[in-house]
């Protein structure tokens, strides 16, 4: 049993606590995934094969479908290649912060976990982490670009040298990607044991539909897709992605609003907290008073990540409107008297 | 990584390989669900602890929800219950002929399976697989019941014996259950070690949205819930379930529908086949000529469920029309010349 639990998501007040599209759906897409269900035999299997949804996502990362699995979200694809590659007596090596659930599904497939420690507000010393990876020697690399919590960004040549350096298979969460520049998509043609997961959670507003893409080069697909669990999507969800890809574009304005709205954040001037550059959908908050910072977010009805014992806090990028509350908390935090 | 391959089912022809309910959802279910996705918020996580679908589904077995932890499909909660219970150097003792899938989730988690051997056209000896559990002394027992592929059913007394003979956790799938007699659920009280899985995917005529359960004891489930994986259920196929159990007069027709056909078919006089009466919605035809039988049925448009070196097939209940063809197929071939 996996002895590390994840907690999940308060859903009450403003939500910016989980890092998803504050945007619901649009009444023309939902139109759309109305007419569709007239086409789903609800008591047949899905096609395993999820060859619309794949296609629909191949033409995003121009990336053949052969080469992508999709899963339920792509949590499930984590757990998937955990699984397949660690067990016990192995090792996951992963960041002293990232995302909770790789602790959650190495603890259950009872592999040993490695932290890189890295320091939020730094950026991380990636010869440094090199040098660290091969004196652990461990059996998976695994962590999230950009980098939840932190909303740091590891460049394709950073990637490279990684997967240069590594004699393990290196995963790449891009769970934030749509929000940062570059992907290590367009690494996949050269390192052999490189895995990028994907999801429509974050950019595309999809986080209630779960949703979730594996990549890597056609022959680690190969290898890896006879073993997958059949039937890891339902017919209706694989419909909804297959139609919300088609309107790409709509999702392309989410985004560009999104990082403007989040590169506001950066430029606020404060003096009592510091707020960490970032390219995800989400800005971290560090404050020495942080127990005031986060009662004053609570006070104000938004809900935010907190993290116990630390310092910070996270905080989903919203709607402009959501993010005037977050900057007027922000603004009357910093002219408190400390 | 799992070594077992688990074979997804061919999706051509009139489609009796699945143990798919035969009716898609009628259009009166398919507009609530329409209208229901006006109030999905589909941006957001779902509500992990799917209460509405828990009451629902509590309302169906009379188990308060607080015992109902739903999944994606029975089959996740079967990985999970195997992660949870065994690993590396433990056992799995499950049977002979019995769901494929066991054998890709203990392979998936390093563990060993055991299996006891059932001769699939004769009642299982209950004494003697007793006898076999306590020599083999497994970490886990799982198997289906009704059985799948044969068909056979254990009836409540037999599975508490099971229960009480046994020093580790027993799962019951009862994936079929609704078209035999009694549950394994009304033993939830006496047996402490007992755990239940049941699904959508089959009377429920919702294959497609991936919807199972498990259920055990409060005291299990309290132990149990905390590591079961987060929004392993998407929002509109929990929506989707909540909505087709209201609506659970409808399926109980459709599974008295099923279970007279089934008899039917036990009744037919033959030869040159064997039909094993049944408890599910299959039958399991055995005949020497088995490779003849499965052409036959081909040639005729059906798509059942073969068993490779076997002298038997499986093939689905499905619509009055669809097994009418079934019967015409299996009465023909009775004729011909040995």
């Amino acid at each position: 049993m996996s002895q590390f639990v994840y907690e999940t998501h308060s859903q009450s007040g403003i939500l910016l606590n989980a890092n998803e599209n504050p945007w619901n759906l649009p009444d023309s897409i939902r139109q759309e995934i109305k007419d569709a269900l007239d086409t789903i035999a609800f008591n047949r299997y899905p096609d395993d094969s999820y060859q619309e949804l794949c296609e629909a996502y191949s033409q995003i990362v121009n990336i053949p479908a052969s080469q992508i699995l999709a899963g339920n979200g792509s949590d499930q694809h984590l757990g998937f290649l955990i699984g397949t590659f660690l067990g016990k007596g192995k090792n996951l090596l992963t960041l002293s912060l990232d995302f909770g659930m790789y602790d959650y599904y190495a603890s259950s497939y009872d592999a040993g976990i490695i932290k890189y420690p890295v320091d939020p507000f730094s950026k991380m010393d990636v010869d440094d982490f090199i040098h660290f990876m091969q004196d652990q020697d461990p059996d998976m690399v695994l962590f999230s670009n950009p980098n939840n919590p932190t909303g740091n960004f590891l460049g394709l040549t950073e990637i490279q040298r990684i997967c240069d350096a590594a004699s393990c298979p290196v995963v790449v969460d891009e769970a934030y990607i749509e929000f940062a520049q570059g992907s290590a998509l367009s690494l996949l043609d050269r390192c052999d044991h490189l895995y990028v997961t994907r999801t429509l959670s974050k950019a595309y507003g999809l986080a209630g539909v779960r949703i979730g893409f594996l990549l890597s080069s056609q022959a680690n697909m190969d290898a890896l897709r006879p073993s997958h669990v059949p039937y890891a999507v339902n017919s209706i969800s694989a419909k909804i992605g297959a139609i919300v890809l088609k309107h790409a574009d709509l999702f392309d304005e989410q985004i560009e609003n999104i990082k403007k709205e989040r590169d506001r954040f950066a430029m606020l001037s404060l003096q009592r907290c510091r707020i960490k550059p970032s390219q995800a959908n989400f800005i971290l908050i560090q404050t020495p008073a942080i127990q005031a910072l986060t009662q004053a977010f609570k006070e104000n009805g938004l809900t935010i990540r907190e993290y116990k014992g630390k310092d910070y806090c996270r905080v989903t990028i919203g709607t402009p409107e959501e993010n005037q509350i977050v900057k007027d908390v922000l603004i009357s935090f910093d002219k408190e008297e400390q």
